[in-house]
């Protein structure tokens, strides 16, 4: 059975599927032995069944998510379900559903399980995690990615047909490109971030993994709106943008500054996708990537990441030792940084900013590898930090330039495991990249 | 004489006065014994005539500001001419004008001088300066206000038509009020503040002192404008505001959040202010202010200190006993804030202002005194903490919320002293707010 939310629609809409025999067929699937680590909290058969019964006296064509199952990142809320955050001593469980999980209910959705995550989102390799290193869903010798690795697993094994996860260095974006699937980075503040624990508040934003770019759009649809209950969150300007022209024009690092790490087919993978994206009409400019490899450092060399200290503050000085001990050392890192190195940190930020603007003069789109290789767990777990740098290359600069961004597949290394790009621009060209994300998939 | 620029324009346009007459007759006002305090450096008659020598080819039509004087904040770079915030020990020779200055020579304004200013722009008193606490310019017994303190007196005594200030926490409109002018202070990043020494990098912004609402408009529109120099500048949105509607709603605070900390005639002078809004056609709403004061109180009690600590960060650290006692015990007090405490700060402030937000749902501009009293040197020198906050609890929130205002005058207490009220709106209302004002200024 195919999980993608076209089939599934298609079978309610023809009386072919009713969401209670979905949910039975899923939740045999679900409760399996979880050799991936996927997950944190499955529902039980009869919550699932709960929420597909609701269903049942409704037409499938009124809800645009009618009977879609999912699955939730743990540091986001569903109402009933213990929130970890990858830290069991941090648990609690909340009252009310985050703003986008009650959206993506009322749309129809069916929640199943909350997924295995780097604690505290902190990481982009999936292996920091006291329930266990989630491993590949194409190769389990290998990291599924991170901070939102249980989420993009359960995508790609075919236990639900979308996630949730949240992305502030770039755990969107990893797990979609490791997994080959669709990793929406929306703008920040486009999805509410009310009800999710903050990894950096002030740049975090909820993501979207699915199989394909429709079922992305699809999800997005329900999830994005202002939420005045989180302050982060934004109006759409009028001047968003939801289309690129047909002649567009790409940008993409010149070639000493493209790093790979050592792998030997990535940097053929990533030339093959700018083949593709010139045979689409793209115009391939080479660019100075200086100032968006500047501005990725500054997210753990400097005073920012402070901002997870002060997420976890009372939580960390009074349990340090129910932390993941990379993830403590990470944190507490932090106590170093006086607030006046935290401005010094955000004026750099601010100028990097206005100088990454003048990109958008030359470029309609910036394109990069997702990440420039892929590591097994062995290797991540030999030298958690700087295979994790490493994998940040290409994303760490996003959010702290207010960009938008789509992970997409773009091919296969020879031992099987995906290859992924970056298609990204300034803030709230989410449709843009969505369009142009699906004249890529239509091509490949 | 007098040096509003439509009666110097008229003169020059007339050939009734050129601009090398009015620098000889106003350079002797200049260069008189500064008994107020006014100012850090002067120009000599020399370097005034040189600048009015260079007009003299040129048609006064030409240029918006031919031959008017103004007067320069002494944080504010004028190529050649020491900048020194009020601390010999800090002082540097810029090479080349600020951005704003650059443009209003290019206008055709002639600068005079440097002037004095609380050290720092640390202060709304005026008295915190080893160049002497600046005087009023109506009673000498009492404060200029500050921290634009020189700026504000050198144009309410005739010595030039306009000046330049800077404006963090209230140092554009408290001097303006105090000295019966109109002070505005643009949307941070309207001006440049490119060549300005910061106080709050992400917060300041260069103000302007002007005789009249014209005159203030005159040098706003040759001051604005993006400046590719300064990360902190902003284009002006297509959605800025140029104007209310004629029937305008202005909110005050509600009576029991109107502080006048015993001043028993400020009171009355405020509550005519509100009749003579009503008169000009505004309707008159109540508002709860209080996210508006605990905003303000973030300002100097929370961790926002420290963006000034890393505005002078070595020097500080490298010659404390250089500082004002005051301006010193202040600044050090950020040491006790951590990078954490930063972002905590940060995220309090983004809560306010989608709280504050709600108001301009109610209210097309807000109204409140610019300051709630005044005080004399004494007063000031006796407790000088405790009276420079209760001078700030109309305007500290001002920057932090992103406001635009105009601080305008509002009739005088019985001892002569000046009362003024504060028109503000949402960032980039900067023209609409100038013509309400000047309604109201042909009202008063």
């Amino acid at each position: 059975m195919h999980l993608d939310i076209a089939s599934l629609r298609a079978a309610y809409l023809n009386r072919a599927l009713t969401p209670v025999q979905l949910m039975r067929t899923l939740a045999t699937r679900i409760h399996a032995e979880d050799d991936h680590h996927i997950w944190i909290h499955r529902l039980s058969l009869e919550e699932m069944l709960a929420y597909a019964e609701k269903l049942e006296a409704q037409d499938p064509a009124s809800l645009p998510l009618y009977g879609i199952p999912f699955a939730i990142k743990d540091n986001i809320d569903l109402a009933g379900c213990p929130t970890t955050a990858a830290c069991p001593a941090y648990a609690y469980t909340p009252a009310q559903h985050a703003t986008v999980v009650a959206k993506l209910i009322a749309a129809g959705a069916i929640p199943v399980g909350k997924t295995n995550m780097d604690q505290f989102a902190t990481g982009l390799v999936g292996t920091r995690s006291p329930y266990g290193a989630c491993k590949n869903s194409i190769d389990p010798e290998y990291i599924s990615g991170g901070s939102s690795s249980g989420s993009a697993v359960a995508v790609a094994l075919g236990l639900v047909s979308f996630s949730l996860g949240t992305d502030t260095a770039g755990s969107g974006r990893i797990p979609a490109a490791f997994n080959n699937l669709v990793g929406v980075k929306p703008t920040c503040g486009l999805l509410s971030t009310q009800g999710m624990i903050p990894a950096c508040r002030s740049l975090d934003c909820m993501s979207i993994f699915a199989l394909n770019t429709d079922d992305a759009e699809a999800v997005l649809q329900v999830a994005q709106g202002q939420d005045t209950l989180d302050p982060y969150s934004r109006a759409t300007p009028a001047s968003a943008c939801s289309t690129f022209p047909p002649a567009f024009h790409f940008g993409v690092p010149m070639p000493q500054q493209c790093a790979f790490f050592g792998n030997s087919e990535t940097p053929r993978l990533f030339t093959q996708a700018i083949a593709s994206l010139e045979a689409l009409g793209g115009t391939k400019v080479e660019i100075d990537f200086s100032v968006f490899l500047e501005t990725a450092r500054l997210l753990y060399e400097g005073a920012i990441v402070a901002e997870r200290y002060a997420a976890i503050r009372p939580f960390i000085e009074q349990q340090p030792h129910s932390l993941h001990p990379v993830t403590r050392r990470i944190i507490e890192g932090a106590r170093q940084f006086s607030a006046a190195d935290a401005y010094d940190t955000l004026y750099r930020l601010q100028a990097n900013r206005a100088s990454a603007a003048d990109t958008w003069q030359q470029v309609d789109v910036l394109v990069t590898p997702t990440a420039g290789t892929i590591f097994t767990i062995a290797e991540v777990e030999e030298d958690p930090v700087n295979t994790n740098s490493q994998l940040g290359y290409y994303t760490n600069f996003m959010n702290l330039l207010d960009l938008s961004a789509i992970a997409v597949p773009a091919g296969f290394q020879h031992n099987g495991l995906p290859f992924g790009i970056t298609l990204c621009a300034p803030a709230f060209h989410d449709h843009a990249l969505l369009q142009l994300a699906k004249r890529w998939e239509h091509l490949s």
